[in-house]
């Protein structure tokens, strides 16, 4: 795809490499919006939750955003009084460089963590962000908050409203885990389209559930996990009709879910990605947690690894998912080929087929409880040896 | 340990090879008493239930037993009707050959998920299993539940009640994977105490609450796990005091104890245990989840593998955990060097002392939340390479 295609009316990005990462790649993004942009965001749940979360929750609750400013290499994160005085100094420095209000900076980092970040570092490397904003540069400002991830990750989509075309990017970073502590997801999405704050924020919060929410790699939720949204309104579209606002959102959705996905596909050693639906649940509630136990399983996930239909294993991560399942309605699926009816195995012949299945590096597992109306599904990854060579040994 | 010290009172156990593992090894358990025993049991919380587990529930509902046949290499789980009325048929031909009844056996299968029981040997083992009877061999029934445990598991303690010796003695088969499917944990425990039903049974509940209920090796629950005790009443004690049923409880908590940490030792892969003790919670149940959320996160796991003090992940562990933690008031020790302090790392020379204390094969991981003066505990294992081959590549 050409570089061009990424452009969105009213944003420039910028990266370098501040010396923040060991192996001096690029370790901090400038995002930057020419005029005032309507944001949103949705933060992580942990109760251990990193500075610049506590900042940037506090800097979005109007709703105005000019910047962001991204690092890699270090968390800051478990930092204490300095981490919080550390990204609001970043802020700062990015507004005054800027010419902008304070609280319309956003700061996210993305790394180490319990370590205090280099601010002399950090405050070299801001002008020089400020100097190489450009139009075209998203892709850079991707690969410089990655940290274990092993591609940048960008998704781009256009659509209409009316005669008026608007446009969706996001880049993102994936639960990699970060050297040396923890999986964390950064998103940025950057949108032309006008829209006011509180719609902006109600479609990101929805698309969130339905993407980010819905992958998991081993379980862990970090304390820095943050997606944010900056629409600049230059698409000109005027005031959204409820139609209009499907369209945005589907095409909000179609860039979440690709990210979401491309997260999973680089999870730490993971060698396929596959999408655990859960079908005909008495509730709502109860296919979310069928498919939650069944993707975070850790011998589910080693079975992926080894392209093993063992659908025993499924079984049991159902019988403890704390849903009222009744295990001889279930039926189980390997992509098209069924290995379970009613709760029993269909055979060898069966398994032998669902077993080619599972060698491809994407497909999906179908579970049907036979017991209602209600669905869900997440994505999850396979748990492989690089998985604990990538967790186990950074040290040595 | 001379085998003699393991006689209890009142039972004779045996063990053969019936075939129902592909090595040839023992796979069949009989263990029976020779006079009308008080029993007890705690069966899995997994909704997905194998018949053995529904069938001894409901046979151990009047808290009288003779006997336990166990066989490994089959679970008998995910086996429909057919799975029912083949352990229903285990007990009738147990207690058709012991001459007791058929209420008066239970039944016990760990193994292969989903394949139905190959009923013909399970038929031609059991005369052998009673031909084979013997007071001192309850090493040969813990050897023949052994699925892919490394080692056999026994534990054995005398004491005093007056004048009166009693003895517990139990066995235990662990949370290595049952090739090719789930963990299972099966425990049977014995002894000579006399003792009612509801005393019994009460007493048991209590001890596994704090014994197996605080092990994990991936936090995967099994459909078959199991645990039973049996009181002969030979130790003839008379009516137990308040502080007899103390004395008790202590010999079985010390039993339940030795078994549980060897059932995580032993764990599939495992290199090392550890005791993850939180203290200073503001109620019981937060510090019941904060040990339980950081023995079974994957992040901790393998950093315990790599011997890697990486309290970030133990930090971001207690963050999702759904207690009220307060982040800058979180001590961390690794045994009995400190690495955290109100939140914050105390450097690389703590975690460099605190590496060396990972090197050994047993240690705790002492988590103070420092707001109240609740704890609670959990024994983990690491994650290692091993166990990610044990489970994906069974079948290659």
């Amino acid at each position: 795809m050409n570089d061009e295609a990424f452009v969105v009316p009213g944003f420039k990005a910028s990266a370098v490499s501040a010396g923040l990462k060991k192996d001096g790649g690029l370790d901090m993004a400038l995002i930057y919006c020419e005029v005032e942009a309507v944001g949103a965001g949705v933060f992580t749940t942990n109760k251990v939750k990193a500075a610049p979360v506590i900042l940037s929750k506090e800097h979005i609750r109007n709703g105005k955003v000019r910047a962001i400013v991204a690092n890699s290499g270090n968390a800051n994160a478990c930092t204490g009084d300095q981490g919080m005085s550390d990204a609001r100094d970043m802020a700062l420095i990015v507004a005054q460089q800027m010419g902008v209000s304070e609280e319309e900076v956003l700061v996210c980092s993305t790394g180490v963590i319990g370590l205090p970040l280099d601010m002399s570092k950090v405050r070299d490397a801001i002008p020089k962000l400020a100097n190489g904003l450009s139009e075209d540069r998203l892709m850079d400002a991707a690969r410089a908050i990655m940290t274990t991830d092993t591609f940048p990750k960008l998704s781009y989509r256009e659509a209409q409203i009316g005669d008026r075309p608007f446009r969706v990017a996001g880049i993102a970073k994936g639960a990699g885990m970060i050297m040396p502590n923890m999986a964390t997801m950064l998103c940025f999405i950057l949108t032309d389209i006008e829209i006011d704050a509180e719609t902006l924020s109600k479609s990101l919060s929805g698309v969130v559930d339905r993407t980010f929410n819905r992958i998991t790699v081993d379980g862990d939720t970090s304390t820095n996990d943050t997606v944010l949204i900056m629409a600049s309104g230059l698409a000109g579209n005027g005031k959204l009709s409820e139609s209009d606002e499907k369209l945005f959102v589907n095409a909000l959705e179609e860039v979440a879910s690709d990210l979401a996905t491309m997260i999973v596909k680089d999870g730490e050693g993971a060698t396929k990605l596959v999408r655990i639906s859960v079908k005909g649940s008495p509730d709502q509630e109860s296919a979310s947690k069928a498919a939650r136990t069944v993707a975070n399983s850790l011998l589910v996930k080693t079975a992926l690894y080894g392209n093993d239909p063992n659908w025993g294993r499924i079984m049991a991560a159902l019988g403890r998912s704390e849903i009222p399942v009744r295990q001889d309605s279930v039926d189980i699926w390997i992509g098209n080929i069924q290995i379970v009816s009613k709760g029993l195995g269909l055979g060898e012949e069966a398994e032998h087929r669902a077993a080619e299945v599972m060698k491809q590096k994407r497909y999906e597992l179908i579970i049907d409880l036979n017991q209602g109306q209600w669905e869900d599904y997440m994505w999850t990854c396979d748990i492989s040896h690089d998985y604990v060579s990538i967790n186990a040994d950074y040290r040595t």
